[in-house]
Protein backbone atom coordinates (compact mmCIF):
# COMPACT_ATOMS: atom_id res chain seq x y z
CA UNK A 1 0.00 0.00 0.00
CA UNK A 2 1.61 3.24 -0.72
CA UNK A 3 1.06 6.70 0.65
CA UNK A 4 -1.69 7.51 -2.22
CA UNK A 5 -3.95 4.48 -1.64
CA UNK A 6 -5.67 5.96 1.69
CA UNK A 7 -9.37 6.36 1.56
CA UNK A 8 -10.30 10.12 1.34
CA UNK A 9 -12.60 11.13 3.65
CA UNK A 10 -15.87 12.78 2.90
CA UNK A 11 -16.21 16.60 3.22
CA UNK A 12 -19.11 17.40 5.68
CA UNK A 13 -20.73 20.70 6.30
CA UNK A 14 -23.97 21.78 8.24
CA UNK A 15 -25.15 24.93 9.55
CA UNK A 16 -24.84 25.42 13.71
CA UNK A 17 -27.83 24.79 14.96
CA UNK A 18 -28.74 28.04 16.44
CA UNK A 19 -29.45 28.60 12.68
CA UNK A 20 -32.67 27.28 11.95
CA UNK A 21 -33.57 28.37 15.91
CA UNK A 22 -32.66 31.90 15.54
CA UNK A 23 -34.86 31.72 11.95
CA UNK A 24 -37.58 30.15 13.64
CA UNK A 25 -38.45 33.48 15.24
CA UNK A 26 -38.12 35.76 11.71
CA UNK A 27 -40.60 37.01 9.45
CA UNK A 28 -41.85 34.71 6.60
CA UNK A 29 -40.41 37.35 3.74
CA UNK A 30 -38.34 40.28 3.87
CA UNK A 31 -39.95 42.50 1.49
CA UNK A 32 -37.15 45.04 1.24
CA UNK A 33 -33.33 45.58 0.66
CA UNK A 34 -32.75 46.88 4.34
CA UNK A 35 -34.71 43.47 5.74
CA UNK A 36 -32.80 41.35 4.32
CA UNK A 37 -29.43 42.73 5.29
CA UNK A 38 -30.79 42.71 8.53
CA UNK A 39 -31.27 39.47 8.39
CA UNK A 40 -27.61 38.98 6.91
CA UNK A 41 -26.16 41.23 9.58
CA UNK A 42 -27.94 39.98 12.38
CA UNK A 43 -26.44 36.48 11.60
CA UNK A 44 -22.79 37.75 11.31
CA UNK A 45 -23.27 38.94 14.73
CA UNK A 46 -24.51 36.21 16.18
CA UNK A 47 -22.21 33.96 14.32
CA UNK A 48 -19.33 35.84 16.35
CA UNK A 49 -21.65 35.61 19.70
CA UNK A 50 -22.08 32.25 19.49
CA UNK A 51 -18.63 31.17 18.55
CA UNK A 52 -19.03 29.46 15.49
CA UNK A 53 -17.28 31.86 12.93
CA UNK A 54 -15.84 35.00 11.55
CA UNK A 55 -17.96 38.13 11.76
CA UNK A 56 -19.46 37.38 7.96
CA UNK A 57 -23.48 36.13 7.03
CA UNK A 58 -25.31 36.13 3.81
CA UNK A 59 -28.22 34.43 2.06
CA UNK A 60 -29.71 33.19 -0.86
CA UNK A 61 -33.28 34.94 -1.26
CA UNK A 62 -35.91 34.27 -4.39
CA UNK A 63 -36.13 37.55 -6.15
CA UNK A 64 -39.66 37.61 -6.42
CA UNK A 65 -40.99 36.45 -3.06
CA UNK A 66 -38.36 37.36 -0.82
CA UNK A 67 -38.22 34.35 0.75
CA UNK A 68 -34.97 33.14 2.12
CA UNK A 69 -33.62 30.08 0.80
CA UNK A 70 -30.59 29.65 2.47
CA UNK A 71 -28.02 31.48 5.09
CA UNK A 72 -24.86 31.06 5.28
CA UNK A 73 -22.53 32.18 7.91
CA UNK A 74 -18.23 32.13 8.13
CA UNK A 75 -17.59 28.88 9.35
CA UNK A 76 -13.90 28.80 8.45
CA UNK A 77 -12.61 28.04 11.82
CA UNK A 78 -15.60 25.74 13.06
CA UNK A 79 -15.41 23.74 9.55
CA UNK A 80 -11.56 23.46 9.36
CA UNK A 81 -11.99 24.83 5.60
CA UNK A 82 -10.79 28.29 4.26
CA UNK A 83 -13.59 27.80 1.79
CA UNK A 84 -16.35 28.67 3.95
CA UNK A 85 -17.03 31.82 4.02
CA UNK A 86 -20.48 33.08 4.58
CA UNK A 87 -21.23 33.68 0.87
CA UNK A 88 -20.02 30.40 -0.25
CA UNK A 89 -21.77 28.52 2.46
CA UNK A 90 -25.03 30.16 1.30
CA UNK A 91 -24.61 29.10 -2.30
CA UNK A 92 -23.64 25.37 -1.23
CA UNK A 93 -26.79 25.20 0.66
CA UNK A 94 -29.37 27.13 -1.84
CA UNK A 95 -27.93 24.82 -4.56
CA UNK A 96 -27.99 21.80 -2.29
CA UNK A 97 -32.00 22.50 -1.43
CA UNK A 98 -32.77 23.22 -4.61
CA UNK A 99 -30.95 20.15 -6.46
CA UNK A 100 -28.94 22.19 -9.16
CA UNK A 101 -25.25 23.73 -9.64
CA UNK A 102 -27.45 26.66 -11.03
CA UNK A 103 -29.51 28.82 -8.81
CA UNK A 104 -30.76 30.49 -12.32
CA UNK A 105 -32.00 27.56 -14.64
CA UNK A 106 -34.50 27.56 -15.98
CA UNK A 107 -37.95 27.08 -14.27
CA UNK A 108 -36.46 28.78 -11.14
CA UNK A 109 -37.63 32.12 -9.81
CA UNK A 110 -34.18 34.60 -9.70
CA UNK A 111 -32.32 34.59 -6.82
CA UNK A 112 -30.16 36.99 -5.03
CA UNK A 113 -26.88 36.98 -2.47
CA UNK A 114 -26.86 39.10 0.38
CA UNK A 115 -24.01 39.69 2.05
CA UNK A 116 -23.26 41.69 4.87
CA UNK A 117 -20.03 42.52 3.77
CA UNK A 118 -18.35 43.16 -0.19
CA UNK A 119 -17.27 39.03 -1.53
CA UNK A 120 -13.97 38.92 -1.48
CA UNK A 121 -11.92 37.66 -4.35
CA UNK A 122 -12.94 33.71 -4.10
CA UNK A 123 -16.64 35.08 -3.27
CA UNK A 124 -17.16 37.05 -6.01
CA UNK A 125 -15.90 34.27 -8.62
CA UNK A 126 -18.30 31.92 -6.54
CA UNK A 127 -21.06 34.28 -7.40
CA UNK A 128 -20.28 34.60 -11.00
CA UNK A 129 -20.90 31.18 -10.93
CA UNK A 130 -23.31 30.28 -8.86
CA UNK A 131 -26.70 31.47 -11.37
CA UNK A 132 -27.59 34.62 -8.93
CA UNK A 133 -28.93 37.50 -10.59
CA UNK A 134 -28.99 39.92 -8.22
CA UNK A 135 -25.85 40.66 -5.01
CA UNK A 136 -26.87 43.24 -2.82
CA UNK A 137 -23.82 44.49 0.16
CA UNK A 138 -23.88 45.45 3.50
CA UNK A 139 -20.30 46.91 4.60
CA UNK A 140 -17.77 47.31 2.04
CA UNK A 141 -14.18 45.44 0.77
CA UNK A 142 -11.96 48.20 2.96
CA UNK A 143 -14.16 47.94 5.90
CA UNK A 144 -13.02 44.00 5.93
CA UNK A 145 -9.64 45.33 5.32
CA UNK A 146 -9.53 48.18 8.20
CA UNK A 147 -9.83 45.28 10.99
CA UNK A 148 -6.78 43.33 8.72
CA UNK A 149 -8.82 40.82 6.49
CA UNK A 150 -7.56 40.56 2.83
CA UNK A 151 -10.01 40.76 0.03
CA UNK A 152 -8.09 39.19 -2.62
CA UNK A 153 -7.21 39.53 -5.72
CA UNK A 154 -9.97 41.50 -7.10
CA UNK A 155 -10.74 43.67 -10.19
CA UNK A 156 -10.76 47.35 -9.49
CA UNK A 157 -14.20 46.97 -12.17
CA UNK A 158 -15.75 43.88 -10.17
CA UNK A 159 -19.00 45.40 -10.24
CA UNK A 160 -18.55 46.00 -13.94
CA UNK A 161 -17.96 42.70 -14.15
CA UNK A 162 -20.89 40.98 -12.27
CA UNK A 163 -23.00 43.51 -14.20
CA UNK A 164 -21.47 41.96 -17.78
CA UNK A 165 -22.49 38.33 -16.69
CA UNK A 166 -26.25 39.54 -16.38
CA UNK A 167 -25.95 40.09 -12.04
CA UNK A 168 -26.91 43.36 -10.63
CA UNK A 169 -24.83 44.99 -7.62
CA UNK A 170 -26.10 47.49 -4.97
CA UNK A 171 -23.81 48.41 -2.14
CA UNK A 172 -24.01 50.03 0.76
CA UNK A 173 -27.33 48.89 2.16
CA UNK A 174 -26.90 49.10 6.06
CA UNK A 175 -22.96 49.47 5.61
CA UNK A 176 -22.54 51.26 8.92
CA UNK A 177 -24.43 48.50 11.03
CA UNK A 178 -22.96 45.92 8.85
CA UNK A 179 -18.71 47.55 9.55
CA UNK A 180 -19.90 48.48 12.97
CA UNK A 181 -20.11 44.13 13.65
CA UNK A 182 -16.40 44.15 11.76
CA UNK A 183 -15.27 46.24 14.61
CA UNK A 184 -16.52 45.06 17.56
CA UNK A 185 -14.81 41.78 16.09
CA UNK A 186 -11.51 42.69 16.56
CA UNK A 187 -12.20 45.16 19.45
CA UNK A 188 -13.48 41.43 21.08
CA UNK A 189 -10.09 39.62 19.59
CA UNK A 190 -11.66 38.29 16.98
CA UNK A 191 -9.15 36.10 15.03
CA UNK A 192 -8.26 37.59 11.58
CA UNK A 193 -6.81 34.78 10.12
CA UNK A 194 -4.93 33.90 6.79
CA UNK A 195 -3.53 37.40 6.80
CA UNK A 196 -0.59 36.80 5.68
CA UNK A 197 -1.09 39.86 3.36
CA UNK A 198 2.29 40.15 1.85
CA UNK A 199 4.58 37.98 4.15
CA UNK A 200 5.19 34.11 3.56
CA UNK A 201 4.51 33.77 7.22
CA UNK B 1 -44.40 26.90 10.72
CA UNK B 2 -43.15 29.95 8.86
CA UNK B 3 -40.67 29.64 4.94
CA UNK B 4 -37.61 29.91 7.28
CA UNK B 5 -38.21 27.17 10.09
CA UNK B 6 -36.79 24.51 7.61
CA UNK B 7 -34.17 22.20 8.70
CA UNK B 8 -30.93 22.70 6.48
CA UNK B 9 -29.84 19.42 4.65
CA UNK B 10 -25.94 18.92 5.90
CA UNK B 11 -23.65 19.45 2.58
CA UNK B 12 -21.69 16.45 1.60
CA UNK B 13 -18.85 16.02 -0.82
CA UNK B 14 -16.63 13.11 -1.40
CA UNK B 15 -14.12 11.53 -4.59
CA UNK B 16 -15.28 9.80 -6.89
CA UNK B 17 -14.87 5.91 -5.89
CA UNK B 18 -12.43 5.92 -9.13
CA UNK B 19 -10.07 7.97 -7.69
CA UNK B 20 -8.48 5.95 -4.91
CA UNK B 21 -8.91 2.49 -7.12
CA UNK B 22 -6.69 5.20 -10.06
CA UNK B 23 -4.14 6.31 -7.72
CA UNK B 24 -3.52 2.64 -5.88
CA UNK B 25 -1.56 2.11 -9.13
CA UNK B 26 0.49 5.68 -8.82
CA UNK B 27 3.85 5.83 -7.17
CA UNK B 28 4.49 7.18 -3.93
CA UNK B 29 5.77 10.44 -5.09
CA UNK B 30 6.01 12.63 -7.33
CA UNK B 31 9.30 14.54 -7.51
CA UNK B 32 9.06 16.44 -10.30
CA UNK B 33 6.92 19.50 -11.68
CA UNK B 34 6.10 17.35 -14.50
CA UNK B 35 5.36 14.24 -12.70
CA UNK B 36 2.78 15.97 -10.68
CA UNK B 37 1.20 17.97 -13.42
CA UNK B 38 0.85 14.60 -15.25
CA UNK B 39 -1.10 13.31 -12.41
CA UNK B 40 -3.56 15.81 -12.01
CA UNK B 41 -4.14 15.76 -16.45
CA UNK B 42 -4.90 12.71 -16.14
CA UNK B 43 -7.26 13.40 -13.32
CA UNK B 44 -9.04 15.88 -15.49
CA UNK B 45 -9.06 13.09 -18.36
CA UNK B 46 -10.29 10.07 -16.24
CA UNK B 47 -13.05 12.51 -14.70
CA UNK B 48 -14.65 13.18 -18.77
CA UNK B 49 -14.59 8.90 -18.95
CA UNK B 50 -15.78 8.59 -16.35
CA UNK B 51 -18.57 10.75 -16.34
CA UNK B 52 -17.84 12.55 -12.84
CA UNK B 53 -17.28 15.76 -13.80
CA UNK B 54 -15.74 18.75 -16.02
CA UNK B 55 -12.66 18.62 -17.66
CA UNK B 56 -10.58 19.48 -15.05
CA UNK B 57 -8.05 17.94 -12.43
CA UNK B 58 -5.75 19.30 -9.47
CA UNK B 59 -3.77 18.12 -6.53
CA UNK B 60 -2.59 18.94 -2.97
CA UNK B 61 0.87 17.95 -2.60
CA UNK B 62 3.78 17.87 0.42
CA UNK B 63 6.46 20.34 -1.62
CA UNK B 64 9.07 18.83 0.72
CA UNK B 65 8.69 14.71 0.30
CA UNK B 66 6.27 15.38 -3.06
CA UNK B 67 3.62 13.21 -1.79
CA UNK B 68 0.06 14.00 -3.16
CA UNK B 69 -1.91 14.85 -0.11
CA UNK B 70 -5.38 14.99 -1.85
CA UNK B 71 -6.18 15.20 -5.20
CA UNK B 72 -9.43 17.09 -6.44
CA UNK B 73 -11.81 16.95 -9.83
CA UNK B 74 -14.11 19.39 -11.14
CA UNK B 75 -17.75 17.95 -9.73
CA UNK B 76 -20.05 21.05 -10.38
CA UNK B 77 -22.60 18.75 -12.21
CA UNK B 78 -22.19 15.21 -9.91
CA UNK B 79 -22.51 17.48 -6.58
CA UNK B 80 -24.95 19.60 -7.62
CA UNK B 81 -22.41 22.73 -6.67
CA UNK B 82 -20.93 25.40 -8.61
CA UNK B 83 -18.25 25.64 -6.02
CA UNK B 84 -16.93 22.50 -6.29
CA UNK B 85 -14.01 23.14 -8.90
CA UNK B 86 -11.26 20.43 -9.20
CA UNK B 87 -9.40 23.26 -7.05
CA UNK B 88 -11.70 23.53 -4.56
CA UNK B 89 -12.09 20.24 -4.02
CA UNK B 90 -8.04 19.15 -3.66
CA UNK B 91 -7.99 22.34 -1.10
CA UNK B 92 -11.03 21.19 0.93
CA UNK B 93 -9.70 17.64 0.98
CA UNK B 94 -6.28 18.02 1.73
CA UNK B 95 -7.56 21.10 4.73
CA UNK B 96 -9.91 18.17 6.40
CA UNK B 97 -7.28 15.35 6.04
CA UNK B 98 -5.26 17.56 7.92
CA UNK B 99 -7.50 19.02 10.42
CA UNK B 100 -6.82 22.81 9.75
CA UNK B 101 -8.25 25.91 7.62
CA UNK B 102 -4.33 26.76 6.91
CA UNK B 103 -2.27 24.55 5.25
CA UNK B 104 0.88 27.09 5.66
CA UNK B 105 -0.21 26.59 9.48
CA UNK B 106 2.76 26.64 11.59
CA UNK B 107 4.13 22.84 12.03
CA UNK B 108 3.41 21.78 8.67
CA UNK B 109 5.52 21.09 5.94
CA UNK B 110 4.86 23.23 2.90
CA UNK B 111 2.19 22.48 0.20
CA UNK B 112 1.73 22.77 -3.41
CA UNK B 113 -1.19 23.65 -5.84
CA UNK B 114 -0.79 21.55 -9.02
CA UNK B 115 -4.09 22.17 -11.32
CA UNK B 116 -4.42 20.76 -14.95
CA UNK B 117 -6.05 24.79 -15.80
CA UNK B 118 -5.14 28.02 -14.42
CA UNK B 119 -7.74 29.20 -11.84
CA UNK B 120 -10.65 30.63 -12.25
CA UNK B 121 -11.35 33.91 -10.25
CA UNK B 122 -12.97 31.86 -7.30
CA UNK B 123 -10.03 29.50 -7.39
CA UNK B 124 -7.52 32.33 -7.09
CA UNK B 125 -8.85 33.49 -4.34
CA UNK B 126 -9.11 29.62 -2.63
CA UNK B 127 -5.66 29.63 -3.28
CA UNK B 128 -4.99 32.68 -1.20
CA UNK B 129 -7.16 31.72 2.04
CA UNK B 130 -5.77 28.42 1.41
CA UNK B 131 -2.32 28.45 2.88
CA UNK B 132 -0.43 26.54 0.21
CA UNK B 133 2.81 28.51 -0.92
CA UNK B 134 3.09 26.89 -4.94
CA UNK B 135 1.02 27.29 -7.64
CA UNK B 136 1.67 25.19 -10.75
CA UNK B 137 -0.53 25.30 -13.63
CA UNK B 138 -1.24 23.51 -16.94
CA UNK B 139 -3.61 24.95 -19.63
CA UNK B 140 -4.00 28.74 -19.29
CA UNK B 141 -7.32 30.33 -18.85
CA UNK B 142 -7.14 31.11 -22.38
CA UNK B 143 -7.17 27.60 -23.27
CA UNK B 144 -10.46 26.89 -20.98
CA UNK B 145 -11.73 30.19 -22.63
CA UNK B 146 -11.41 28.97 -26.02
CA UNK B 147 -13.86 25.90 -25.50
CA UNK B 148 -16.65 27.95 -23.76
CA UNK B 149 -15.23 28.43 -19.91
CA UNK B 150 -15.61 31.88 -18.52
CA UNK B 151 -12.59 32.68 -16.28
CA UNK B 152 -14.69 35.15 -14.33
CA UNK B 153 -13.32 38.68 -12.97
CA UNK B 154 -9.29 37.99 -12.71
CA UNK B 155 -7.15 41.09 -12.53
CA UNK B 156 -4.49 40.86 -14.89
CA UNK B 157 -1.95 40.85 -12.55
CA UNK B 158 -3.34 37.67 -11.02
CA UNK B 159 0.20 35.90 -10.70
CA UNK B 160 1.96 39.22 -9.35
CA UNK B 161 -1.38 38.82 -7.02
CA UNK B 162 -0.09 35.93 -5.60
CA UNK B 163 3.43 36.08 -5.36
CA UNK B 164 2.85 39.26 -3.18
CA UNK B 165 1.01 36.79 -0.70
CA UNK B 166 3.90 34.69 -0.53
CA UNK B 167 2.51 32.33 -3.23
CA UNK B 168 4.99 31.58 -6.07
CA UNK B 169 3.53 31.03 -9.77
CA UNK B 170 4.81 28.61 -12.36
CA UNK B 171 2.35 28.29 -15.41
CA UNK B 172 2.90 26.31 -18.57
CA UNK B 173 3.79 22.62 -17.10
CA UNK B 174 2.47 20.33 -19.49
CA UNK B 175 0.23 22.89 -21.29
CA UNK B 176 -0.35 21.20 -24.37
CA UNK B 177 -1.17 18.19 -22.97
CA UNK B 178 -3.55 19.66 -20.53
CA UNK B 179 -5.37 21.82 -23.07
CA UNK B 180 -5.99 18.60 -25.68
CA UNK B 181 -8.27 17.65 -22.47
CA UNK B 182 -10.19 20.59 -22.80
CA UNK B 183 -10.79 20.34 -26.80
CA UNK B 184 -11.21 16.80 -26.37
CA UNK B 185 -14.26 17.49 -23.75
CA UNK B 186 -15.81 20.19 -26.19
CA UNK B 187 -15.75 17.89 -29.09
CA UNK B 188 -16.94 15.33 -27.10
CA UNK B 189 -19.92 17.62 -26.85
CA UNK B 190 -19.40 17.85 -23.00
CA UNK B 191 -21.90 20.56 -20.92
CA UNK B 192 -19.79 23.76 -20.49
CA UNK B 193 -21.81 24.72 -17.74
CA UNK B 194 -22.28 28.33 -16.22
CA UNK B 195 -21.45 30.09 -19.21
CA UNK B 196 -23.19 32.66 -19.53
CA UNK B 197 -21.25 35.05 -20.47
CA UNK B 198 -22.82 37.94 -20.41
CA UNK B 199 -26.11 36.88 -21.20
CA UNK B 200 -28.81 37.32 -18.82
CA UNK B 201 -30.18 33.76 -19.51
Amino acid sequence: MNSTSQIFPQFQLELPQWIPDFLQQQPATFPTHEARMELVTTLSKLNIEQGTGGPFGAGIFRADTYQLVAPGVNLVMSSGSSITHAEIVAIMMAQQMLGSHDLGAAGFPPHELVTSCEPCAMCLGATCWSGVRHLVCGARGCDAEAIGFDEGPKPQDWRTALEQRGITVIVDIGRQKAAQVLKNYVEQNGEVYNSRQGTSE
